[in-house]
């Protein structure tokens, strides 16, 4: 018998490509444009490597502290780890244990499955309405868990506040976790809610909004009993996972607000101008409150533009999968970034 | 019902004390008195804060490529992670999967049992023999696995090689991890092996011998089937767990051998003078070939030195638990630091 027999084999999750070529407009992985607050800089630059001899603080408390001001709230209704992926990762791991399926829509991030496949989590997809939008009598039938992401990838819809609250308050007996990776984009946080909601775990990351993809940072907020579950699985696994770096590159990134709210207006404002102008060629999609539109043509193939793009060196993401296939999902860029897109696409789709 | 009754409910692993005062002399968790190699702040200080916006590079090629130049292997047998927890904690997960109890020594790295607590993975801990062995015969029966820390912790005692590769031989149904932590110090590595044998993951870190325990780095080395399946589990738990800083700082490391010989030669030089003075002070150790000293003391409790320690402000670590209650876990620090450490346990053994 091989030792081949007892691995744990596994479909990964696979990742939008990171070109290394610099001259690819990347408008697929849904990154910031703009580099993040010049604080991080500051902090890397005037670091002490010698610390690096020594483990760094296991509570991660500056960027703890740092997350609890900046959310109202005490740190104990705050945990960090290695992107939300890591955070959410761990939620699974910690919370859906009851051997029943858990409950997420069948167009969502597409780790949700892979995470639940990897821990032999029973799960069943929920397919979302014609306007890709949640059917919440879906989410109030008996269940192990459940996962929103608000507003949801690759979609960018947004499910109402309130919609979401039902949802929860119907679902007390499991954990429900409601990804926001998007939501500083013109979503509305459910961050009001874990006051009155023990069972909630709100999800953000720092990849997005705040232009830390490449360091790693992602957190979750909700009751201190759940923060706690989340620390004791989290400190069972790898008692150090921030270091020293990353702890101060996030505490500044928050200390600057002004920046923050500064750079999500010009991504905001870019998107809705580009809005204007996929719709004016021929472009449907649903009104995205995210750092991506996620949009089909009335005519043309989405396969086709998107093989199009690329030769272009213009690269955003799509599909072949089912109820999906004819759409793109393009990412924000800079003004100048989608001037190019929309001039190609101009070009393309009156030939 | 409540949400509580699925929870993961664990017992995490317990670090050693992290204080925050400067003053303290740090001999309780084993990390490096020297610091990185001054590439390590030469590359963080230079770094071009703007990629921090985009997603690493998520098979960490530049450290990958770096170690696996360093061991003369092929990148196909290299895997990073977070820390050598990290990697070992993936590999549980990965590799031991049969339902039959993996193997371990009774005393040794004290997160061997949380993991496979964590995991739900039963297993059979092997009591090392007086002089803190294993038996080699303890590891020819059937198992779902075996795990051996060489040195092994907190003991510092060494297995030979060709016990290591009687147990790997004999057990290729199962896989073999070899977790070298402390090898740098004075053991010799199961590395060499690896060609021959399919089922063996050795483990490494950068936490000790490259002074890095703060940037959070671990490697596995094993056939490309296992590395293979290692990457396919961490790209369905987390496809970016490395930040650019910590791959650059890696790199940097491993770039400067003479840094690295020369500083490993200065704790082992200070580890040899401290065993002398320990040994005039009536204490017994095997013969460490660790950054650290299991010592008992003839006549003295361990716990009473541990306190008197902490009470003059130098932290050592004590475990109260079976068989090495009577042990103090010296880490080797700077000479300046262990003068203080004897002249204070010269003094205090004269009472």
């Amino acid at each position: 018998m091989s030792w081949e027999k007892h691995v744990r084999k596994v479909v990964p999750y696979v990742a939008g490509e990171q070109p290394k070529d610099q001259d690819v407009i990347k408008l697929n992985t849904n990154e910031n444009p703009y580099p993040p607050a010049p604080g991080v800089a500051e902090v890397i630059r005037n670091f002490d490597c010698e610390v690096l001899r020594k483990y760094p603080d296991l509570n991660a408390a500056a960027l703890v502290d740092a997350l609890a001001r900046h959310h109202g709230l005490d740190s104990s209704k705050v945990f960090v780890g290695v992107g939300s992926d890591d955070v959410l990762a761990m939620s699974f791991l910690t919370f859906f244990n009851s051997g029943k399926p858990i409950l997420f829509p069948d167009i969502t991030y597409s780790f949700y499955d892979v995470w639940a496949d990897l821990y032999r989590i029973p799960y069943e997809c929920q397919a979302l309405d014609e306007d890709f939008c949640i059917k919440k009598e879906d989410y109030l039938k008996e269940n192990g868990g459940i996962v929103l992401a608000n507003p949801n990838a690759p979609t960018g819809v947004l499910t109402e506040l309130s919609v979401l609250e039902e949802i929860i308050a119907a679902n007390q007996d499991v954990v429900v976790i409601v990804d926001e990776a998007y939501v500083d984009f013109g979503g509305r946080s459910c961050v009001s809610l874990i006051e009155r909601y023990e069972n909630l775990l709100v999800v953000q990351t720092f990849s997005k909004s705040r232009a830390l993809a490449g360091m790693r940072i992602g957190y979750a907020m909700g009751s201190p009993k759940l923060i706690k579950y989340l620390n004791d699985v989290k400190f069972s696994f790898n008692s150090y996972t921030m270091n020293p770096l990353t702890i101060a590159a996030g505490a500044a990134s928050v200390a600057d607000e002004a920046y923050f709210q500064e750079h999500i207006a010009k991504v905001v404002a870019t998107r809705e101008r580009t809005k204007r102008e996929l719709a004016r060629l021929g472009f449907v999609f649903g009104d995205s409150r995210t750092n991506f539109i996620f949009a089909a043509h009335k005519t043309a193939s989405a396969k086709e533009i998107f093989e199009a793009l690329r030769a272009e060196r213009i690269y955003v993401r799509h599909w072949d999968k089912p109820r999906i296939a004819d759409y793109l999902r393009i990412s924000i860029g800079t003004d100048e970034e989608m001037d190019r897109l929309i001039a190609f696409l101009e070009q393309f789709l009156r030939k």
